[in-house]
């Protein structure tokens, strides 16, 4: 399936836009959306670009029934010159194919769709916002839509590419967020479907959210399914601790995500020759660092937030206070650098950013 | 919400309908569905039945990417002098609210949902199935609709009950599967979904159940997720044992589902005063009674086949035969029991049979 093959048609009628201050996170979508068919037999099919409209499925279809799904998330920005730029996205369809392994859906070409998403943004590149701290949210995702009860892989999906302008995600600037240590549910474990981003994994986390929302809490840190002790991560972010001068965040153990956010930050901190450590870390060791003054910052990371400093962890029915609530060092830095790569600002030595359009080059 | 509040409309082009031994399971749907919609705030509004027909939605619903979904199973037959009956349903609806509990779903109303099911199996009565072994499998499910892409519980949602004709599990008569017992994957762990229906848990169990079918067994037996030792269930089913005289099933733990044909085996043993445990039973335990040759039988049992013997269980690179491969007695007279009840052929003594349609005294 090449580029050429895909069959586009353009509005005829577009929506009003959103103004920059009053962006809402997925809530309003653009003018388009990229859709392709996947039979049995016949593989991927049909791609095209058409006016963002809504889907007709028989009620039987398996998405309604047996949540084979999975999803990405990644944003679009525009740097200061106006180039259209996109943050490592090889890794997100990369992801997808891992999610779809695991859910037993077909795989799809990287490369194909990666040429799809940029004709999408070309298309409705007036939508992305260009205001500071805006971005255009982009939300790939795959449902199973056989009309059959069965429980077994669909021999039918539609991948689909839908996308939405969306506001700073701290519109008073970066700030520490409160978290509650999740003690009765486990968002996933070993053998199951922690390491897919796929519906299920969040389904099944929003009991807890409530909850802890409920007590004045934003977000839960998920604690292992097994022992519930080891740290696996924070809602949908990432977690890192700076102990002792050593920043740590949980290995990829089979049940948490592989974020790409968490790997960039990663490659930052090596880069920057701060030693990091990929372990197993216990709720009980940030606990007894934090005791004895050693635990400087904590911090989630995700495509949403990139880092989202933590002020406070709710524990045991302790309150561990976090630098004093304030955001820290290492996080502010890490924030700055990673933003401003993002939108062109300071030179991208790491390789992350893919362009859009193809550069002209000017003689 | 009255059951007289219900807007009813009628197809006009009523579809051909399967031949008796032809039916496949959940291909087929009758001429009408249910549905009703809610609304943060309203409630759930505006139940109607309607020609069956496709749903439409946003790309951004939901349900397409947070999977906050439940859904149940059940069966209504005919009885021998044409008496339309349903086993035990009040069961699944009850069954439904506890599933809705935990994927933060609002509850329906569980008199109102069985009213609603009651007039609409009326209504498609013509699609009961009458020969041997066939019945309307009914299926209720809710899916939230908001378009949204927060994680967060959905302010919308729909109901819907459709229904479907399916013909006899045992084609040649009952007849024992082959079971692996899963050593890689985990279905759900304490703290997770696994008490409820909801789609999370049969999308991540497909990868397990498509490597064992690729080695010839029929279904998977799932372990505990925290030590893989203690045994959960199987596929779709609750799974029983019985070792040296006594039924043996995994408790109410946690992270398996309450089957209501799971409950009613119970009680049928109990009423026939045979002894039955509900605890901890570990694939050790029941590897030892198999080499003591105490190991007498062990089954299956859901909605879909009532009770499923089982024949083999692979375990640990050992193929551990039951009873010669043959189904058991106890399998045998729990399932002819089971479904001569449901069909009206014996007396149901512990009142697991409701009308479809109120009966009318004769004098
Ligand atoms: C469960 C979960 N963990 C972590 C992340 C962070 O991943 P990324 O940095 O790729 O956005 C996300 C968000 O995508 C997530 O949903
Ligand atoms: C995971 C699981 N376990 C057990 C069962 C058996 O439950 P029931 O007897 O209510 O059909 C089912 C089927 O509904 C199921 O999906």
């Amino acid at each position: 399936m090449k580029e050429h093959d895909m069959e586009i048609t353009l509005t005829t009628t577009k929506k009003e836009k959103p103004k920059s201050d009053q962006l809402e996170f997925g809530k309003v979508f653009t003018d388009h959306m990229f859709i392709m068919d996947y039979t049995e037999g016949s593989g991927w099919h049909d791609p095209r670009i058409v006016p963002y409209q809504s889907i007709t499925l028989e009620p039987s279809a398996m998405i309604f029934h047996y949540g084979q799904s999975v999803f990405e998330g990644m944003k679009a920005y525009y740097t200061d010159d106006k180039d259209m730029v996109l943050f490592r996205p090889e890794k997100n369809f990369q992801r997808l194919n891992k999610s779809n392994d695991r859910l037993c859906i077909p795989e799809v070409d990287i490369d194909f769709a990666l040429a799809a998403l940029k004709k999408l943004i070309v298309i409705d590149k007036e939508w992305i916002p260009d205001a500071e701290g805006t971005s255009l949210y982009i939300r790939p995702f795959i449902i199973s839509t056989e009309p059959y009860l069965g429980v077994s892989p669909s021999s039918r999906y539609k991948f689909i590419i839908i996308m939405s302008p969306v506001g700073s995600y701290y519109k008073e600037g970066i700030h520490p967020v409160k978290i509650a240590v999740e003690k009765e549910f486990v968002r996933a474990v070993v053998g199951g479907t922690g390491t897919a981003k796929t519906g299920g994994n969040y389904a099944s986390s929003l009991k807890a959210q409530k909850v802890s929302e409920e007590n004045g809490y934003s977000q839960v840190l998920w604690l292992d399914g097994v022992e519930k002790k080891y740290i696996e991560e924070v809602g949908s972010m990432n977690v890192f601790f700076k102990i002792d001068g050593e920043v740590v965040t949980p290995a990829l153990n089979g049940s948490i995500l592989d974020g790409v956010t968490r790997s960039s930050i990663i490659e930052m901190l090596e880069h920057w020759n701060i030693p990091v450590s990929q372990r197993k870390i216990s709720m009980e060791e940030v606990y007894q660092a934090h005791q004895e003054g050693k635990l400087e910052e904590a911090f989630g990371t995700g495509t949403a937030a990139v880092i989202s400093p933590i002020g406070e962890f709710f524990w045991n029915d302790e309150k561990l206070i976090l630098n004093e609530g304030k955001t820290g060092e290492l996080s502010t830095k890490l924030y700055n650098t990673i933003t401003r790569i993002q939108t062109g600002k300071e030179e991208d030595q790491l390789g992350w950013i893919t362009h859009v359009e193809e550069k002209v080059t000017q003689e």
